[in-house]
């Protein structure tokens, strides 16, 4: 098989320069994480299909990444498909019995036996299905941060990857608004070390909801936040056009709106507590939002932090805050971090009124925005070794070799050349390629009379030192 | 779906002082691989299954987490069968044209068009992917070091998991021993960092290659090393009946107990040479061996460098040195690091001649070694926080927030107790839970007085401190 490889698309190779700068941003996170008291957890690569499936909805289920089972699958298949042959229910109705599991799968293309394993499509489902499991030995409130890559058979774009990194921070069995206030001040923080200047987006589920209340539009809430949601790119007539569409009527579109125009206004808090006067829902959601500004008042920000009510996202389990990060620099300004909050995520395994509150910041457009802002570190380098020892000979080689080991022991970087060849630049070019700043070669000379130059390979300067003095000032 | 949820066998949660732990391994090796030269590099978690399938042997084949294409394959499944129905050969033959593709699975359980993707096996058939893709960009040495998990469908058993990580370092494109003697060196450091006590093992595979030349059983080679490598647990009467069995005559055998006693005596080297006096591969090994010691009393080392010609690991792909690192300590003493020098991993590729020497870390198994001896940093904790702020009612609370803000702006990792409630021994529970060394209770006499005790939940002393004077010290 001489057929040049290849990787699966949507997925890459990380270079050295590439993983120092991811970890750069890795770090930076978790420092913040730490600092507010936030736990590290792992969780497996792969999770059952049942943990994973009805948790993402249909398009979520339809991206998970399913793991073949081991062992002869493709006789059993052929198995059921002999027994099934002309009974189309049976692809409906078998599958609980086939093995005695209950499988969640669209039963159309898959089979329990085929795949019982998927691979992690995102951090908090595992992170509830890691509550629900250790229950009884977690101290609530639970705040823990994971920082794992997740797979999703999207199709590739820009800034889209099969195989990308998040960074949760989650506590869990807290109903206290500090958590948002908290959350939203560590964005703020990791940005701000991060030098990326954002725009923090924070909604309440709450708002939407007493909209569709208001409008006596409660069977519609899904289309009423969609047709929001989009408004960024539609613009108000599109916004119309989409109502109509979805058969609101003159009076609703109109009271959409006038709940728009407030959005649009210096002091919105105390304007959405009229139009909602009615509305204890609206209530509860204005309240929950002037709560939060009190506390991140106290906690002070270095990027604005923005209340839009347009801000639809994750509505399929959040329930009170809603939270996005926007690059707020670059040609492209892509949408870097989410949360909220949910009430009921761990419901679903069988521990009902846990309430919870996370964020998460995606790595792999982070990346992206600091590479196309240009804002990563100059001293991250590929390789970290800052001196190398160039020889000709076994003789010298084995002087380069003990010269080597000390510069180690004084845990410096260093590297010998390892194979022998006479040509010198061939050396350097070594170190050049890999940024190696300083240069020794040794030669009978200087084996002889134990002083050797040290030639830095950025200025060109060199200097003549003793074995001793030859590690100073690296 | 109210169903205890689990995690699939063989795979693990790591909870907070695991990840603690599991990353205090990991940066100790990294910090070794960064101070020899070596320069990170991350492949994906899936493969192409052409890139995976026959590196491994066939058990390897068999073990590998393959991934269900995306799209109805259980429609093209049922199409493929209606074609191949009566017609067995088609399972063989019909595979290659389905879709353009060959495909080296084994056909019997496989079709390219249910997986082409599979997990990451090991880090060193994706790194030899990764040279070859890259050849034109790379600088040859190329040193890299990988740290990632992989994966294996393997029946799950003590210290072996479905869900493991490697710590791989690899050379590519020098043929100099200097590389072989590093590499053990390298061993050597990081577990004396870590402070396990270990056995670094070698062996040259053109020893057992010219062993089985001197005894004429060039044909019989596995079998030969096969037997050799059970030695340690079948003794030398159990190795005479394998040989026997294998079909081995007397004289042969006794030529293999007589190589064996040479690896018994003080002096190895000298009485191997003698032994292949007339067989120049195992010349050429046991000049490999003498010219790796030359480095390695240069570098100096902790733990004891032996020769052990019974060492057989990874005879499909190891063309030199073989390396195996056990635990000197502890009940069970396993295998946690192994490697060697391969000629042709890139060949399969198709970039032949280009040889590399490796070495690779089992995480899980120096994680259960070190657990099991107690050898962890005991100032690993769970959560990193040390100061805990304690209240009575919102007004409490929001000044304890205040204080909380200050105390993260001196970098220090702190929280308040996020839900109000009047149970001060709730909030300090929490703190003892979570290994939270200091508390301050905020009342309203704290507050009024501007003097907080901070109380010191390990000791038991309390002192009191202006706010200004409440993050000294920690």
């Amino acid at each position: 098989m001489a057929a040049k490889p290849t990787i699966p698309q949507g997925t890459r190779d990380f270079d050295a320069l590439m993983v120092r700068r991811r970890k750069h941003i890795l770090q930076t996170i978790e420092q913040v994480f730490v600092k507010y008291g936030y736990m590290p957890l792992e969780t497996p690569t792969m999770e059952y299909l049942q943990t994973l499936t009805g948790k993402y909805g249909d398009e979520g289920d339809q991206l998970l990444f399913k793991v073949l089972n081991s062992g002869d699958y493709f006789k059993k298949l052929r198995e059921y498909q002999d027994q099934a042959e002309g009974h189309e229910e049976l692809d409906q109705t078998y599958l609980p019995s086939i093995n005695g599991k209950v499988n969640a799968l669209d039963s159309k293309n898959s089979l329990p036996f085929i795949a019982e394993k998927g691979l992690r499509y995102d951090l908090t489902v595992p992170f509830a299905r890691y509550v629900v499991m250790n229950r009884n030995d977690i101290t609530f409130p639970f705040k823990r941060f994971q920082m794992q890559p997740v797979w999703r058979a999207d199709r590739p774009q820009k800034g889209r990857y099969r195989e990308f990194w998040q960074c949760d921070a989650d506590v869990i069995g807290s109903k206290s608004l500090i958590n948002e206030a908290e959350l939203l001040k560590m964005y703020d923080e990791a940005f701000s070390y991060l030098n990326i200047p954002v725009i923090i987006r924070i909604n309440n589920r709450k708002l939407l909801a007493a909209l569709a209340t208001k409008i006596h539009a409660e069977d519609k809430f899904i289309a009423l936040t969609v047709a929001l949601d989009k408004l960024d790119k539609t613009g108000e007539s599109g916004l119309l056009t989409d109502l109509e569409k979805a058969g609101f009527n003159q009076t609703q579109s109109t009271l959409v709106l006038e709940f728009l125009s407030i959005s649009k206004s210096e002091n919105i808090l105390p304007i959405l507590k009229q139009f909602f006067a009615e509305i204890p829902e609206g209530l509860t959601g204005v309240q929950e939002l002037e709560e939060i500004f009190t506390y991140t008042q106290i906690l002070g920000r270095n990027n604005p932090i923005q209340i839009d009510v347009t801000l639809a996202r994750g509505l399929t389990y959040y329930t009170g805050a809603i939270v996005e990060v926007v690059a707020n620099a670059g040609t492209f300004k892509p949408s870097i971090g989410g949360g909220g909050r949910y009430d009921n995520l761990t419901g679903i395994f069988g521990l009902p009124d846990v309430s919870g509150v996370g964020i998460s910041f995606g790595l792999d457009r982070i990346y992206d925005v600091m590479d196309e802002l240009k804002l990563f570190p100059e001293n991250l380098k590929k390789k970290e070794t800052i001196l190398l020892f160039c020889h000709f000979d076994e003789a010298t080689r084995l002087h380069a070799i003990k010269l080597c080991a000390e510069a180690r022991k004084q845990n410096i970087a260093a590297e010998v050349y390892p194979d022998i060849t006479k040509k010198i630049a061939k050396q350097l070019e070594y170190a050049d390629k890999n940024q190696i700043q300083f240069a020794v070669i040794i030669g009978s000379n200087e084996m002889e009379s134990g002083k050797y130059v040290r030639k830095d390979l950025n200025s060109g300067t060199q200097i003549e030192l003793s074995a001793a003095e030859l590690y100073h000032q690296l």
